[in-house]
């Protein structure tokens, strides 16, 4: 956990006006077991790549992996968890680029980064702030496996406060 | 159903080359109830604006949504139930913009229809290729709620068959 982080979160941010470029958090950890990983397919993805161990080699995956929106959602998961933006909720206007580097394989612990990169007035609205983040999930092992850019929406403090 | 969908269905493709562009289909629907709404939300994405109907007034969203994660996962379900490619698996190397143009409320049906736009071949290797694919999620009233591009990575015919 970088000091920036932790001074934001005894702060409370507010607005949009309370984040800087660099600010960043590291999360806790959560594991992709062989039942999770079975639970969230057949809800969501119930493809063989992550239901069948013997049809998932015939895949260019090779073999079982955790599916990609597992990966996406627990990854989300722990960067609320770790308070990202303090008091304020973290909500997406838009992705940029998500690159699946490797899958997630039962088993695999996981664990993300989530680093400010730009703040950025919204044109169209005085009131609202875009932060342009990118959040990197990892192995514990420290293999990476997903790159995001989110942008993310928050109000920007009033002019009279 | 388009007449490119059933026939490639009926084709049961099993490589790269078996698409082309244009290639579409529309999706079957689901319900974002309030009890599906709320479960996602615990095990994902436990922020307010999904769990609490009086503290998701006071965010941007102004009131009770379903978390962004949960109208992509629920997409992919679709997707993945209309048997986009046929026979072979849906697998993404990365996913370009997705932009999230309305959220999602409780109660609303949901359905998707995914494009075709570009098959690339990869440079690094002979054996597999691209497809970049539009995938759009709207209410069955019609409203778009969700616009992502997905990069998926299908096995090439070998040269020999």
């Amino acid at each position: 956990m970088s000091q920036v982080a932790a001074s934001f979160r005894e702060d409370c941010p507010r607005y949009w006006n309370d984040f800087v470029e660099g600010h960043t958090i590291e999360t806790g950890e959560a594991e992709l077991t062989a039942k999770a990983v079975h639970d969230f397919a057949e809800q969501y993805d119930p493809q063989p790549q992550h239901l069948d161990a013997e049809a998932a080699h015939g895949t260019v995956l090779g073999g079982l992996v955790a599916s990609g929106w597992q990966t996406l959602a627990v990854t989300m998961r722990l960067v609320v968890d770790a308070q990202f933006l303090g008091g304020l909720p973290i909500i997406a206007a838009e992705f940029g680029r998500t690159r699946f580097h490797k899958p997630a394989r039962i088993g695999d612990r996981i664990k993300a980064e989530a680093v400010v990169l730009t703040t950025r007035q919204m044109n169209s609205r005085s009131d609202r702030g875009f932060l342009d983040v990118e959040v990197k999930t990892f192995t514990t092992a420290g293999e990476l496996l997903v790159t995001q850019l989110w942008t993310l929406v928050l109000p920007c403090r009033p002019a009279s406060s």
